[in-house]
């Protein structure tokens, strides 16, 4: 019992606490992973649709996000196409149940930050 | 209407987006800030307090923190001692809205990060 905050560890490195949102920030707390995650839910599922969002990831960074989002669950990605192989990028059940954080985030962005609108998130017909 | 999107700007750089989630990762969107908002919901109010908490938050990284959430209004500070100045920070209204955002990461994160507890939300006694 003494080691327990030892010995839960994530994959790579030490918590910084025991915190869940200590431990969610160390996942999703940066300026682009929580927009990657909205892309998936409006639809967008390949690398060039990511890229095509009107806030311009960089390239290697959307590469680092995908990738770490993999490693913790929260998406899945299948090849669509060989040669070259191209894949398709998908949440996770784990991935899906960040909707209530993402549609907490967009109720207090609307409501407190002026020139913002919810069109983005309204379901793609792609 | 043409310049709707230009002349929506924040205070000190342009939107990426007019999108509520990217504008609000623009002002929280990192590893710490949250957690200061945290430690004031559970009425933490001072630069020792926050700095004590368990994640070891850099000393000059709280105190841009600090000045940009009182920069966007999300919290205030006031003086309660004089020589040398020392000050109390706290939540505004728009501040408090972040509950249902910091409610909705505590619950993702107990639900799928393995070791994290609830605890630290736990109202303080002091």
């Amino acid at each position: 019992m003494k080691n327990q905050k030892l010995s839960a560890k994530k994959t790579d490195q030490a918590m910084r606490s025991v915190c869940p949102i200590s431990n969610t920030l160390d996942i999703l707390g940066d300026k682009w992973t929580l927009l990657v995650v909205r892309d998936m839910f409006v639809g967008k599922k390949t690398y060039g649709e990511f890229l095509a969002s009107p806030e311009g990831i960089p390239t290697n960074i959307l590469a680092e996000r995908l990738k770490r989002l993999e490693q913790h669950g929260i998406i899945h990605k299948a090849p669509y196409q060989q040669a070259p192989v191209r894949y398709a990028y998908q949440l996770t059940p784990k991935g899906e149940q960040l909707s209530e954080v993402i549609k907490a985030i967009i109720k207090w962005g609307l409501e407190n930050i002026p020139g913002t609108r919810a069109a983005m998130m309204e379901k793609s017909e792609s």
